[in-house]
């Protein structure tokens, strides 16, 4: 648990975070929602500040003028709990405000809680302020993913930025990690913070199982493709062949064949895949096929969590045979911030790590991130068990 | 394990029971597909039959003359590793063959089955004559509750009999069964038949919990009804919400207000709602939202497992908060069989139990189902934990 | 104008046609619906019937008692002044109430009306049940391209009949029929039946044109598809080139291509294509699209309908250019009588002529059918103008 | 026909036009495609410079430098003979190129053209030009009509100007206009600049018919509202029926109810609907149940033409009752240029007059504007007939 003034500071290097992600940015690039998943920068922007002046400012800053009433309907995002919005897929219909209407906004609700802190430190409002940078952090990754969905879809392809470096390929020889069977703890269990769905500390029994030390490469990849990985119904889930069919998938999503070449749009423009770094932007479905060809399987999130000290992560988000559950004693927190999690607990697989995209002190060995089984926007890669 | 004789009893006794269930239909009602997840009955028979012709006779019986070139495309269902087939949703579009042909086809592939097992009963036959008696007691309750939907679906509501009990009220005590934390065996184990989904027995950690000895009645349900459930969304998943608002939902399926009162279309035509009957034809939505409500939770599969010898069941599917997966070294079985149960583990969740439309002798207490969490038209219901 | 007696002859005679219609059917074939514009046999019977009940037995005969008080529901087409019926999509998902029970419905109406005419023969009653009667001899037509759709999207391609003659080879020499300049009359003029869409009798002025003696054939088509004519998009309307691309059409309905020869499926079974019978089963976008590959175009319809006496017509309904319009002065019938024709004068284009199909009596040089521009399981066929 | 230097002058003054239509604009505002028929303003501007690029510099201009090669892709509309394009829906989801790179695109297409033209004065240059002009003025109207879209589908309501007038009333008393029977001649017979659908000058007898003088007003249309119009099944067409329920259509496009009051998004931002205004932003579908309400009719294209010099019009593009088609003898361009109207001549309905979005010089009395009858985006509107 940090500071007060810490949190402050930690608070504030967030919200500024935010916009540096944003400086490569044409003022166009902040409108534009390419498909329902993903959303327009300039909504980020406004969307992580609304939910600062809708749960901390409305109700705690005594006399705080809310900056424009429209915005509450503009910027929420699926808390019904706080009254109608805009239907997602609108998102990118909505040229106004303006982006500099939004940092305006920016500014004057990061002022607000600035002033609002110097003056109350309460346990209640530390707790807020802190899930509210965690959210705004959750937001950074995704404004970056989505950015590079916006770019990468563009037939022009432009650069993102020259320095990002999406790929770190892992040095390490490939080895399989043992793990003994017997009753391991799982969740959260610091002071530090974490979210409600990774609480419910628990046992789980655990049969032995391997892990891979590393992740799964563009290299082994392209084996898979090669093999004729995508024409093999009998290593795919039904519903993921459809998916396939359905929307001609023969490649992970940004590479492109060109001249017989596989290439990979990146942050930094139009690259040649390298061979040597980790396979990233498939769905679960591909994960779960690559892991049947090569006669192995996805570990689960309980796997994962017990293993991950003997592994290097945090490059890829990693896919995991979990569906993402409650877990025992579960409890969802009070009011609107108890529509989080808990409500998203169907349909969905729980991802393990971190990525190339999350940003600082946002992931943990508890995390549990978690997508629809088709979904491969995010920097997603996998780590086979057996 | 069935020596063979009672095995082909078996079978013979399931041939037949199969087409009892269909005594009470007209010709008409063999044929349409009211909607996707439904199939026409004659489908239903010719499907059973086809694969004792594909999987047995074919490649067993020596000089067998194969029925009709064209019903393989007609009546296979999703095995891909087979061929083409007819889509699914196009089973209804389909007058032909007739349902005397299908009849015809039956009667000689029953008769063919009879004679090679006379000649013939290696393992090999005798396993895989198992499954497809298995296969059509599986069938047999998609019949019924296939039936069930196309005459409850029409504006008539004709009756299917009067003889069939859907609503066997439990006469028990409510109480919590409380079940002691520790490490549980989960899987099958006896030398019956079993799914491979139902192998892989290992070790389960369970936390300390409650289970009801009953299942959830009509009137508990009618408390949530009253109490505008179907109007709360924070008592819903987010998917269950949208569900619930694209199609008007609110009440469980074959339930009609009919000036103020509710009616519940059953087998035998339109009735009263029995308040006293368990609850059936739910979403686990709307299970889930019912838990939600009542301030408790549906068990996990491995709960119910394990609780299962201490209260009574088989009226009511029961819905289950796990999602259907692989247990730890699941196999799936070999070429076309091996597409029977792992290709659908995502997106689903399981149900435990059996129901009034469940054949004898088909389910079991480690018995796996598993439908989509929206699906509604099995006998359905749940049972509370906390 | 035919006398009372004869009326009545003509309708039973017309009652019994469409039964003689469906001698060649199996129960099945009567219940399902494989795409929208299809009607299953069944609804055809039903709704004829429906007809007579609800416009002339129930205001007119008097103590006559509704046969069953749910198919006015079941039967009802589209008449919104009429009240609720059942979806035109869930035609073929109703499997009651069954074949024979139609049946009877089918006895118990034509016995009321035949008692009624021998009792009442008002004026009213007259041109009432004259419309019913051209109203039934309209769903004959319909009730056997409905019939050929269902057999014909069968897998096993059953045949129908083998006495019915599809294609009436035409044995004139191919000539250019010149039409002098000028003002002509066009719409119904005498004091037999017609349908209101054909009234206002009125003038329109025709430049000069030339229109073909004989439709265009299926060895003309086939030089279109073999010089690409699928693939030339400037052949097409925009909206006539989606619709190849997205339904990835290449020959007419029911044509299929086997081991390199053309094959069409028929009410007499598959057969090798007949290159000197008229071209049928186009759409209006493939009639114009190999117009314009001609050098051509086609008629509107009032060239058609000036034309008709110089050439013999009536395999065949022939696509115009002509969209589907109120002639001046129109005026639509009173009560549900007038949602007959004019409700549908928009977005649909004008064919000419009759077909095998169509029942004796029931077409005329005046009459008016429409279509959408895409479909073309009746049928159609096409003649040149220039 | 206009002098060359005429000629250029009105070229760059149309060039001009364009971009002060966008002042008001904020970058935003350029890039966002709310539904699939508007398109971006930076769409706009780009493809009306991309028409000069491909059928007049490249072909034409010696040494000419393509600006951009993805250029093509991206601002070709639906000239298939050109090659690819982007697909109409995803317009709005491509943010670069970026506005100020659009601007500089037309500033260089713009030059060249300039310079081109003063050494090339051939009459098929000539000819090119003069069909590029039209081409932009037709972009300038959808330009308009568009901003408005994507102004007044935002929460927000923006107001794009001040000074726009959208709503002139009109001031002569009501008057039905007689015309004589008789053969009339239609179509485009001057040396000015028209389109090929205009063409095939033609005579057609009108029987004798009266024409309202003026447009009909809001307040005629708010009878229509008050006495159920919308909830009269007999007023519509069935497919205007299915489109009201379908999309809960209750008033024009832009319409309000605030607090009992009608309100209307204008360009100049939210108001009162002014009553004495003429009615703009209905469908033909709204058009001809409103006609059908004051047992009138729509005028047909013809009719209109005749009738056009007895009274004022031009504030509105008015539905007539004419289908969209080919003029007797109607010759279509040849090359890319044939893809500009022909190919519409099905499911669209005639609008003649023009709009106060119509840029000057644009119309004429001959001019046939058409789009799909749901439509009413467009200023439209509507004059009686009987």
């Amino acid at each position: 648990m940090l500071l007060t003034d810490t949190l402050l500071d930690f608070f504030l290097e967030t919200r500024k975070h935010t916009e540096t992600l944003c400086v490569p940015l044409e003022i166009e690039d902040y409108v534009v929602q390419p498909v329902v998943d993903v959303s327009p920068p300039k909504w980020h922007l406004g969307h992580s500040t609304w939910f600062f002046e809708e749960f901390i400012l409305k109700p705690y800053a005594k006399g705080y003028q809310i900056f424009d009433d429209d915005f509450a309907f503009v910027f929420n995002s699926y808390y019904e709990t706080v009254g109608k919005r805009v239907i997602r897929s609108d998102r990118g219909n909505l040229s106004r405000p303006s982006v500099e209407k939004v940092y305006d906004y920016r500014r004057y609700v990061t002022k607000a809680i600035k002033i609002l802190f110097e003056e109350n430190q309460s346990p209640q409002l530390y707790s807020l302020l802190e899930i509210g940078i965690h959210h705004e952090k959750q937001h950074q990754e995704l404004l970056l993913t989505d950015i590079k969905y916006i770019l990468g879809n563009n037939p022009l392809l432009p650069v993102y930025s020259a320095h990002l470096e999406e790929h770190k390929t892992e040095v390490h020889t490939k080895e399989w990690i043992p793990i003994e069977e017997g009753i391991y703890e799982i969740g959260h269990n610091t002071n530090d913070f974490c979210y409600d769905n990774e609480l419910g500390r628990h046992k789980v029994y655990l049969h032995p199982y391997q892990i891979s030390n590393v992740l799964t490469t563009n290299s082994e990849y392209l084996e898979f493709i090669e093999a004729g990985g995508y024409k093999k119904f009998n290593l795919w889930h039904a519903e993921g062949w459809d998916w396939v069919n359905q929307n001609t998938i023969s490649a992970p999503l940004y590479w492109h064949k060109i001249d017989g070449e596989w290439y990979q749009y990146t942050l930094n423009g139009l690259q040649k895949v390298d061979l040597n770094a980790p396979l990233t932007h498939i769905s679960y479905f591909e994960a779960f096929a690559f892991a049947q060809f090569k006669g192995c399987r996805l570990p689960t999130e309980f796997e994962w969590e017990v293993a991950q000290e003997c592994f290097p992560w945090g490059n890829r988000w990693e896919w995991t045979e979990s569906a993402y559950l409650p877990y025992p004693n579960y409890q969802k927190a009070d009011g609107a911030l108890g529509e989080y999690n808990g409500k998203f607990m169907v349909n969905q697989k729980v991802l393990r790590g971190g990525s190339v995209a999350t940003s600082k002190k946002h992931t943990r060995p508890t995390y549990r991130n978690f997508f629809h089984p088709q979904l491969r926007w995010q920097f997603t890669g996998l780590r086979l068990a057996k």
